[in-house]
């Protein structure tokens, strides 16, 4: 279980003494579960994905902040099926105000016009590789927007990816029904994987080797 | 464990052949879940209890519907950690416009001036328990409106309630600091408890009891 | 063109004497446009028809009355698009709430449990098929409910139809990838659309007939 | 028709060959309009123009993208005649949220204590005019702050002013019935317009000169 | 001071020992503020009144519920500053939502095909002559809706009318500019007057004469 | 009332001509009032504050912008009963997006990773202490980020002030029950604290010293 190994970590409040919602009845202390799992690359990340848009929108911090990284998932599983339904890989989804959040699963990026926008972290996630590849663009001297982005700006984007643990950097060739550029793989995102790759080359803890003697 | 006796049900999609939000992964079809505890009446339906309203509002239909029934029930714990530091028995959910919905695990009846008042069931669970007392408002010949309510008439309420399948009736004597009423279980409330006992004894099926021989 | 036929009328403010959004400048009258075309059902009221939802929610009266009937149809026109991506005949549009509003072209009415609803006027346009089919569903001594109807309760209803001038009574066999009741044209349909048949043999004004000589 | 002239391009989905919304009926390609006329300055860029707000809100992109550049107006209209209706040049449109979006017809600036603001581009069209007065701000060596902007801050501002194709700077001396700074056109409203007019002759492609002979 | 007078009830929490928001500063007990005033009626009940719909929108239950009969007025000073600004009588003021609340000092009534309209008390204040004149309307064998209304019903209605203590039924023949029926007092808003002022005397308690000697 | 003294200066429209809420009636010009009081400080700023978040969204710009500084307090003082009732200094208001705005009296600050947070002015009075605090801020060479804050960033954040003009900046060890950093003031607040108590002896007018004689 060492290459293509997937190895996912949830940290509960732990058993309760009686059913019910309050915390004060987790009173063994948490239970940390480690699921580790041979799991090739879920994303086609040489051709490209294949997005649609949900009409389920993103929890709001009025009621479940998307800081917050839980498993109440739900919310996006609804968006998931719609994507399903839609024979694509994920559904973007919106905020309540109707600008893009993320997908069901991942962070995601807009590159117009050779700058790179992406969602503020109000409405998503503020995901570990979003920072990664934030930080890269910085230093791949590109100009990094961080603001409200619509759905007709992806509509009409030179190129989009998204970003993600399991993914990493994962090109997105159609949206809605829309090419996106020319329906391959674009420069920018060619360069920020490769930077990326480079990063974790350089900086990631190389898996220990283990001979049969 | 007859009396006293609670049964939580929980319907999965099952297990999955491989991590991941969709439930296309969910191939070995439905498991039930069967939970049953010997637990004691968590509300004192006598002497009443206390909320407070949380800050945390209820999940809308455009992320999460208040009427799938489902056990994503972080946005009702936030809300229930609010009412544990007030010391309150449960915490007033309100809708993203502000009006009333329910509590972090009950429906919600106001009286007031002999009208019985519940929230449309848009931002709560239409529970069975809250069908069952609309039905008898209306057989014991009480006003029932079902409208938006805000806040500060549940604080001049003249009665309130919560209904649930475990609190049945609760009445509610304190709301944010303020007495409700003159802070005692009130008329309409006891009466429309008493219908609900007598039509639980009427039509509910008796537990078998078995001899020991 | 007299059977199969389809007559749109259009009223606009007429000529203007210079471009510019001010209707002072429209000083000619108004022009009436006539648009007769010879045109056969459009959806298939006997087997039913298939409708996805939208991403793309329906105008809210902030920015433009869904009770005024205009042509500026852009917005439905965007969820039109969605509803030919997903191989669907039309496209449902929730509200900003997140409830159900229409379809991009039609009024919409859910049967459950015996229960007619169809949503408040407030974010669809007051057709008057579905103020005739509102009629038809009191006269047939069936329930009807106009409130706030969220999606799930759409995905699991009995039965559901939508209502237009052209269409008339069309029945909803499938909305996001669920089928509805069992996939046929349900019993609560099939007495409305009769029902609607009888009223337009009886009320409608018969086209002349024009005799070859 | 080479000076005061103004031309309007318009680009249709083209001629359909039936009625309906779908896209799928444009099938004959699209249309250019070129409308071309004769029009003095429709704004007093001297003495400056007076606005006044409209109850009509922008649309949001939950329903239409305000970065989509079409002719679906109405909503725009709707505010323009609340303009009309109290002799104002223009009516300036609040988003959902109550800040400043842009007028009926142009993009909007604000000028405080040397500062210079304008709303983000997310309910109000990116225009062009805007994107050039925004680099000669900076050019200027201005303050230029992208941020919302509330009502009482253009109420209170030492200078307003929008952008248009067709207006370019236009001042603005009253908004709502309140003098905006000293009800003359301010400094800085001087300086960018006399930096719009340079660019505009350097950069500007002149209209070639016919020679009757 | 006996005709044409106006008496103006204020309770306040009573003086404070310190300046500071908190109410457990006023520790002195409440003070009752009389305001009698010698004031003829406000408005022209025979000719009717002018409004103009304002910007500023009605307060959400969210912030300050609009149930709450308070003295907080900014919020509705603003748009009868916008009145003003229009030469109307009063300002129209809708929900956060779009639709019409009340105006900023009365409530408002809406007769179309022979129904009289009138907001839920959502966003408005449930008034005491409000809820006389729903009496009354029921009492005359009309029908009576409390629903959400939008502007576009108001500004196509056959009548309009306000309510309140100080200007009991006043006719609003005009708009936004757009004249209301034929701009005249309208039957239905006769016949309400008629039976306000029969109500009043026959249930209000007559001023007692004084008798010089 | 030399030292812990505390003005408050209130400038009214001045006496009214008569009941009623329109300007017009303030014929007699502006009344100044200058209330002066020996006044401890109200905060202890050195072992810090105790904060709870209300239920009580702060104003929209839709119906009353928090940019203008008005004594209708009403809303913050509902709020800051919910801060008694929970036996806290003060209550936190969230915006009614869900995101942090301010507490009912104060600004707010928030300490993350060596990044200094403060909301956008949007729904919080952009006070003077603010103002000041945000310059010290960038003088000491830390980071300063305007924007969004959500509560979970509260409650997980390294250090937390409010700011004031009475207040100054009165560190908050607790937040809804949950320790901020390690309950006791930190090393950025007391540099901050520091930095503006030398900002004052700078920059300050000493209040002048009478000489008994």
């Amino acid at each position: 279980m060492f290459d293509n190994s997937h190895i996912r970590l949830s940290l509960t409040r732990g058993k309760k003494v009686s059913s019910g919602m309050s915390p004060a009845f987790n009173l063994y202390g948490c239970t940390l579960i480690v699921l580790a799992e041979w799991k090739p690359p879920v994303y086609d990340n040489r051709r490209g994905i294949v997005l649609v848009t949900a009409t389920t929108r993103r929890n709001s911090p009025n009621n479940l902040d998307s800081k917050i990284h839980h498993n109440n998932l739900l919310n996006n599983i609804l968006a998931k099926i719609e994507g399903n339904n839609a024979k694509a890989d994920d559904a973007i989804m919106l905020d309540q105000d109707g600008y893009l959040s993320e997908t069901n699963a991942t962070n995601i990026f807009v590159v117009k016009k050779g700058r790179v926008l992406t969602p503020h972290a109000d409405y998503c996630l503020p995901g570990i590789t979003r920072a990664t590849v934030i930080d890269l663009v910085v230093k791949e001297q590109l100009t990094l927007e961080e603001r409200r982005i619509s759905l007709s700006e992806v509509h009409t984007a030179d190129e989009v990816w998204t970003t993600g643990t399991m993914g990493e950097l994962s090109p997105v060739v159609k949206v809605d029904g829309r090419i996106i550029g020319n329906g391959e793989v674009g420069p920018v995102t060619r360069r920020l994987q490769a930077a990326y790759k480079k990063l974790t080359e350089q900086s990631g803890v190389p898996i220990p080797t283990y001979l049969k003697t």
